[in-house]
């Protein structure tokens, strides 16, 4: 794969072309007995895809490699083509990023929850008796006055939902990852975080900042009845990538609404985009920026949340209500226009799935598959057929005659 | 592809479903105009898989990669997820298995046959003057009976079709492969048997021990005018496969009436089943074993002997055998189930070959690609794609929700 990757940057060279991914979270699914053998995308009434299909290539991705469900992470940076399982993220970054937390190379974050640890030591609720949210986040702003820096790093809290929140330690010569101190379980004590690479110096010196933060933090909420301790897990240093410039040579913008999707995007070097309502504002932003970027990822979230709950005609609406925009973004139309998903949340599965997800590649190089409409099962006769994500940058890029000839 | 299955084995959990694969050996076949255009899985009445495909997910699978026709140990080990190029089986192995011995670790097998030497050691028959099986059974008699043990090693016979035998040398310390001592034409002196690797420390006792076998076989054999010497290939050890069970937490079980295909799974650490007469007992076989195993292999294999002899009537009729059977399986229907080859074995072609074999799977999460029928053709409008055949054994487990979320 790296010499392919380095085959593939050899033959980048930039042009005018503007790109654009359009991603419907979750939108692959699966199309089962119980509603008549169809698809949400195939039950949905959906003109201007149906006529952007007319001159598009259609195919299927599977997201990773066969069989394999991704998270929110790993389905985004495929479609980015950084190959997930070369390229992994550690849970607390990603809880960072959810929560709108920009991180910084090098910082080093760790999901956390605040627990009950009894009178010995120990864990006797793993999660604080489910304090609400006012709470925890009332907790998180003392902890954030008093432990403002330990030794050289700063740290930076970020309250999330119930018990549940995020710490970020930044400063040099961190590392990770870590092991979990938290013990999965009631009735034990906290563990021991140890560098989960024995011989990495950076994660030796986060060992040492996490003892002393632990301390401080257990004297500061020792007069809370139910929240007294800390457990963290998914303990991890902000990837190093390669930025999107870097490897396309494309300027790239996020035009995302939820703050995880804006941090993918900021993870590999793009432009984030703020003050976006919904997917028609993402659209106009789109045309607002045109001229400033060359590539824009557009992420529309409702199809997976519906699609991780069950629900069919929900999943089916949302669907409605993206073709009802896409004659904004088609306004001024894109060089190459993707659309697809990150994964597929089928109803029936209710969450994230192996299952590839369709795709639809509109360029005036795409060709016409000929299809009359985009869904999963039309998808399976596309000229595309069945491939990895991770390399549909590069079928982007080269109908955007961004990729020269290899070899005479 | 080692980090990959090592994620693989990383979002392995195991889960109280039921997982069937079932080989039509050889079933892909070509469409051609001497049939009417007609495969014999098109031409044969098939109500069963008809209505099972109504339900299911279909694709195409090369049993190795694009072009490369494979022999039964790597199409069979490549539908178990041991990538065949990865794991090779030498010929002496697959020869000992065919003849239903059981082989231990650190066995060496070769494939032997009597030959005719003349006064000065020449090869002047290499088949001894192709004699029967009978005399081939007494000559293995008559050599088990005078070489039981060599030093440490003890040595077992099997005698095969004609001219044809096996050697076992089981003991500690022995490795393989070792060079052919046939000449592999008449009018030659018999070859010297030589470590392939020359530091392999096991191949050097292996010949060793094989030039004391050949001087006693000589002596004993002396008196027989025809069959005085002894030639040996595919001089092997038993490969030391990670077991299916290591690699995807699944007691299996095989479910074969040929020696080879028991064989085959024993090598992977399946359990196997004897007393098995037929496909319908092999189906009776999985509902009576329904609870101590968690996949069951089972083998089919007369599409393959049609397809080798190029029996366009009799293979589709042997589809229709499976197919008339098919309802003792489905009484207890697994929760995952995968039809298909282990390799096409086409009547024009009268062999194995390289076509992609269909495959069809089916689970309550494979989804529908509403095709009415499995067959080559349709199969290439499945939502499976084509895909290489060790992703297969993935795609079950996913669909057996044996995988875990990769990512957060």
């Amino acid at each position: 794969m790296k010499s392919l990757d380095h085959l593939y940057t050899q033959l980048t060279r930039p042009t005018s072309a503007k790109l654009v991914l359009l991603v419907l979270d979750g939108l692959g699914d699966l199309a089962g007995k119980e509603e008549g053998y169809l698809t949400p995308l195939e039950a949905a009434s959906t003109p201007h895809l149906d006529d952007l299909t007319q001159d598009s290539a259609l195919g299927r991705m599977n997201p990773v490699a066969p069989g394999i469900t991704p998270g929110n992470g790993p389905g985004q940076l495929g479609l980015f083509g950084y190959d997930p399982v070369e390229y992994q993220i550690g849970r607390g970054v990603i809880e960072a990023l959810g929560l709108g937390l920009e991180l910084k190379p090098g910082d080093l974050a760790a999901r956390a929850n605040f627990c009950t640890l009894d009178a010995d030591g120990i864990v006797s609720d793993r999660r604080a008796g489910r304090i609400d949210s006012n709470h925890c986040e009332r907790l998180c702003a003392l902890l954030s006055e008093q432990i403002k820096r330990i030794d050289d790093i700063d740290v930076i809290f970020r309250s999330g939902r119930g018990h549940r929140f995020v710490v970020v330690f930044r400063g040099p010569g961190l590392d990770g990852p870590l092991t979990d101190s938290d013990p999965h379980c009631d009735g034990r004590s906290v563990g021991r975080v140890e560098p989960v690479q024995a011989d990495c110096e950076g994660a030796k010196k986060a060992v040492a900042i996490l003892a002393k933060f632990n301390e401080r933090a257990l004297s500061i909420l020792a007069s809370d009845s139910k929240a007294n301790g800390v457990l963290m897990r998914g303990i991890a240093a902000r990837p190093n990538l390669p930025t999107f410039e870097e490897r396309y040579r494309l300027r790239a913008s996020a035009l995302a609404v939820h703050p995880l999707y804006q941090g993918l995007g900021q993870l590999v070097g793009m432009r984030t985009e703020h003050g976006l309502e919904g997917i028609e504002s993402q659209f106009r932003r789109y045309l607002d920026t045109y001229e400033k970027y060359d590539y824009f990822f557009i992420h529309y979230r409702y199809t997976g949340i519906f699609g991780a709950e069950g629900q069919f005609e929900a999943k089916k609406k949302a669907i409605e209500d993206l073709d009802a925009a896409l004659p904004v973004l088609l306004s001024k139309r894109p060089d190459v226009l993707a659309i697809t998903g990150d994964h597929s949340s089928p109803c029936l599965v209710q969450g994230h799935s192996w299952h590839p997800q369709p795709v639809l590649l509109n360029s005036p190089f795409s060709g016409s598959d000929k299809l009359d409409r985009f869904t999963e099962t039309t998808a399976n006769l596309g000229s595309l057929g069945v491939f990895d994500a991770k390399y549909l940058i590069r079928l982007m890029q080269a109908n955007a005659r961004m990729l020269g000839k290899f070899g005479a």
